[in-house]
């Protein structure tokens, strides 16, 4: 018996025709389907997939067990985390040890702060795996705001919110182009960096880009303090260019 | 008459399968196709976009004048390709005003480090124009090498190699991933940086990222001073994760 493939399949940021054909192509053409979700939700992977996949696979959805409403430094978070990325792990090992290729859908680019990569260091020493790259979710966003990111020799940082203001200030004080990622809850104290750094009046706000419900604005002319976790800030840079 | 949309079609890191759903549509649907090129060469993005390109399409072949024989800095290299562009953008501006879509091919994503961006600046004031986004030049080479490259609050820097040695140095030992660009004839400075900031058993230098030929190697491995510009170096994260 051969084993089957562990294939990374990224989704690109949200609009369906966004998937590369190859990534449409290993969708159709594995056996068994598994995404990540949040409990008594569909997943968003799952939705983004959709057109693509075929009737009749065996789908594995993989419940996220929490999200936000623990600390990610606490022990209960780890263990719990750990727990959940073992037995998915043992769930596809399952199906790849009976020669069933398992496409593992992500979102964006399955190597860039995808989950994928819990399952896929797991995975990899024991199957062959396979990684087909995404769109970057910051990719749809830039896009869907029409602004040119990175020109000549500008230096791009891709700075998670969770970071500290301090840290934030200084570090987007300190390169040409910026995407601030993970949002959400972070949204006000990022706004406070932004600010700091005099880079207000060049900062874009993206929120679900390229799914329903897109919306970009000028940092400076959001009012409100909500940001969903799909949305970014964006700071393009502003290079040499002839 | 109803004038053209200028397109930007990210064309991704080479691999014609990796193409967006959303380009190839682009790509069969437009009455005319402009690419970049190398004077005397095919141009790398009418290979990759080969097969999507249906019969009897109007094509506009863009020849670079110079690339890499004279300084960036010069006022030569500028007024060259301010003369380049303003030539390339009327050609455009013709079709569109004439009302026909123009799909201009763009390697990697168009708004990333892109040459598309240049007839963009100057053509969205006067007409309509829609960006696809695509897969990265990175994110082709980083799924090749099958290395995660951020986890958690991992901040990644895109470092140009024609940054100055110190500052490559600096910058790498003050990030948690980074991708290294525009290699080339930068790659011993870039690889003197990289010895400097401790980094070198982490790198992993990619040639020709899904595109024939492609190799990945570690960068303690590689002995000459050889990279195409199609070549760079990925310094993986190694952040949180449980």
């Amino acid at each position: 018996m051969t084993p089957g493939t562990l294939i990374g399949v990224g989704l690109g940021p949200g609009d369906p025709e966004l998937l590369t054909v190859k990534a449409v192509e290993a969708i159709r053409g594995a056996p068994v389907i598994a995404y990540f979700a949040k409990k008594g939700r569909g997943g968003n992977a799952r939705r983004i997939a959709d057109r693509w996949i075929p009737e009749g696979r065996i789908e594995i959805p993989l419940y996220y067990p929490l999200t936000t409403e623990v600390g990610f430094d606490t022990p209960v978070y780890i263990d719990t985390l750990q727990q959940f990325y073992a037995e998915a792990t043992d769930q596809l090992a399952g199906h790849l040890a009976a020669g069933r290729d398992v496409a593992l859908l992500a979102e964006g680019d399955p190597l860039f702060y995808g989950s994928f990569m819990h399952l896929y260091v797991r995975l990899r020493e024991r199957f062959g795996t396979a990684v087909i790259p995404g769109v970057t979710g910051m990719g749809g966003c830039w896009s869907l705001a029409g602004e040119p990111m990175t020109w000549g020799d500008d230096v791009l940082s891709v700075l998670p919110g969770t970071l500290g203001e301090d840290e934030l200030a200084e570090r987007l004080g300190n390169t040409h182009a910026a995407v601030i990622m993970k949002i959400g809850r972070n949204f006000p104290k990022v706004r406070a960096a932004i600010v700091r750094a005099g880079l207000l009046d060049r900062a874009i706000y993206v929120e679900r880009g390229t799914m329903p419900g897109e919306q970009v604005v000028k940092l400076a002319d959001k009012i409100d303090d909500e940001a969903p976790y799909f949305s970014l800030i964006l700071i393009p840079g502003n290079g040499r260019r002839p």
